[in-house]
């Protein structure tokens, strides 16, 4: 079974696809400068593209974890969140308080993701 | 390969299992006026529950990542840790310091487990 | 399909294999005073130890969580990071700013990786 690895460089892959299953971290890439709401738009955008990329989209993520700098902005995160998954597919969830490599950062989401038939193998 | 999501509601879905493996996230559901012993005893009956619903039990947990708001209650959480899993089944395990959504929560705990067979396909 | 599990005592086992994909946490063992890029080496000693218990090396690593205890040592970690992987063969990676049990820890990883053929079944 071969490992898919989208876009290696020496520090990481974007995403990395085995067994089908694959995983991407994401952050605010465009404009760190937005609030929660405009980052988690952000995270969720490129994660879209993430998702094309293998052959899979936003109704198979399978586990968020979330790593949120400030829970005062817990709220603002969900609302943009709830509406983001389609009916009765939204993922496993953890989220925790965490400090971010870059200050402005204001969260950062590790996908694990069912990708499409042709990574299976 | 399906993808099986317990209980999906707009924000998360209690457990989604996926190629044969389970991933669900606890913290102290019924008291979390609880110490850190009876957060973590409600924790483990929560996943038994859960496992439970996924065709699978305690001898079946692959990882756990541990959330804990405090370190001085490691020992403690230790305790009733070291009682929960059958003999030569204790899963591999990450434990680090975060603070979570809820002051009151002292642990959370993200598992990765096999699920039954039915959950296979 | 077989979950097996490499040195498992009462708390943890080293590393668990399910499905073919392999997961283990590092810290460094040998030297906890050493500083980050020793502590950085040290692990990736051990995962090079890890990996062979389960027919694998360091070119079939899919995930690592990053813990790190403070990002000013984020440019050294890189350092000795960016030297370990062959080349297009570097995991997705999630990095975020955590204490960890033995204050003199300075890094936790969280590994997934490909095991071998003989841990698929």
């Amino acid at each position: 079974m071969k490992i898919h690895r989208i876009n290696p460089n020496k520090r990481w892959s974007d995403i990395v696809v085995y067994n089908g299953i694959g995983t991407f971290t994401e952050v605010a890439d465009s404009d760190t400068s937005a609030d929660i709401k405009g980052q988690v738009q952000q995270i969720f955008e490129q994660a879209n593209t993430s998702l094309e990329l293998i052959d899979s989209d936003n109704s198979r993520i399978l586990a968020i974890t979330i790593y949120i700098t400030d829970f005062n902005n817990l709220d603002a995160l969900n609302e943009v969140w709830d509406e983001y998954f389609p009916k009765n597919c939204a993922p496993s969830r953890a989220c925790v308080k965490a400090q971010l490599a870059d200050p402005e950062y204001l969260v950062e989401m590790t996908f694990t993701v069912a990708a499409g038939d042709k990574f299976k193998s």
